[in-house]
């Protein structure tokens, strides 16, 4: 059985984390985004479904790609971030059940021609897997930056224009400089989210 | 600037947690769900909309309430699972933004009316409501068995007969028993589920 992890874990993964809107110079490397994926890949999704994909955008040129899709107030900060990671899905993820589910052999062919079911699949998990690479960042030291203010179909022309892979949201990643951190919002009352049934 | 999270620890968010079947007779307090929301709760969301509602379904009479919209072979384990949560939103999420995102006066009245914003709003940032909720689960030394197998429809109708909630996935909650874990499924290698651009 497991016990609770230290209040130093809880603190960097939950309770003293922030959104960074700025970051230090110090570059992410490879190895660093093998590692992550390497962590946030273990965490679950329906039927081990793994629609979520990630691009990491970190080259000068990948990042002039993005520019003209982000909202006004998420430009300079994402040109700025050492690599910011686009969390899509894939569309056809199911063709990668047979090995990825074996226990159910009729997988794959049950999501074939199911629009409403491949769409409340792709965005429900790949946006799980996207809070796992959040959360994964985090513990592995890094901060992150989620999110949502860009235009996904400007991302999908300039990145995915084979029209398989579709943007979800956006996650800038490095080792952040706090003095770009916004006032922490507040948080909902545990009687106003939640109730004991 | 953070380090790495210890292996113990990334063993236990990540590396070596499952999806729990079977859990130990053990009861979750009130105090452990109040500590789980107070953890989870911290987690990143869009303009901190914070979406997300939780359904703590613990009670014999809530858990009759669920049985009938589970999916066969989610019936037993879940009847018998210490507390199912329910990972819901609220379609009426804007009106918290007043006091939640003070920093954007307009922030409530940009989502008034605007039906696909607020669809993609809630089902994005209540999964990953449900993602924290998961993680934040096995910090502190739970074990979660997170499923889509249910009638969404019926469990709304049992539930949230108002029509302002709406479920979106279940998770199991309590102190796992290994001995009903199914073997682990495998991951999509790095180059199937990302790139370096």
């Amino acid at each position: 059985m497991s016990e609770a992890l230290d209040d130093a874990a809880l603190k960097q993964l939950f309770l003293d984390a922030r959104t960074f809107n700025k970051f230090q110079s110090r570059p992410v490397d490879d190895a660093t985004l093998h590692a992550l994926v390497d962590l946030m890949k273990w965490g679950p999704t329906s039927m081990n479904t793994q629609p979520g994909r990630i691009v990491f955008v970190r080259s000068a040129e990948a990042k002039e790609k993005l520019k003209g899709a982000l909202s006004g107030g998420n430009v300079d900060k994402t040109m700025a971030a050492p690599v910011t990671a686009i969390v899509a899905w894939d569309t056809e993820f199911h063709e990668q059940l047979p090995t990825q589910f074996p226990a159910m052999p009729g997988a794959r062919d049950m999501f074939h021609g199911n629009e409403a079911l491949i769409a409340a699949t792709v965005m429900r998990n790949s946006s799980l897997q996207g809070a796992y690479l959040i959360l994964a960042a985090r513990a592995l030291g890094l901060d992150a930056g989620p999110m949502s203010g860009f235009n996904n179909a400007a991302v999908d022309a300039a990145f995915f224009p084979e029209g398989k892979w579709k943007s979800n949201f956006l996650v800038n990643l490095g080792y952040g400089d706090a003095s770009g951190n916004w006032p922490r919002g507040p948080r909902l009352a545990f009687d106003t989210m939640a109730r004991i049934a």
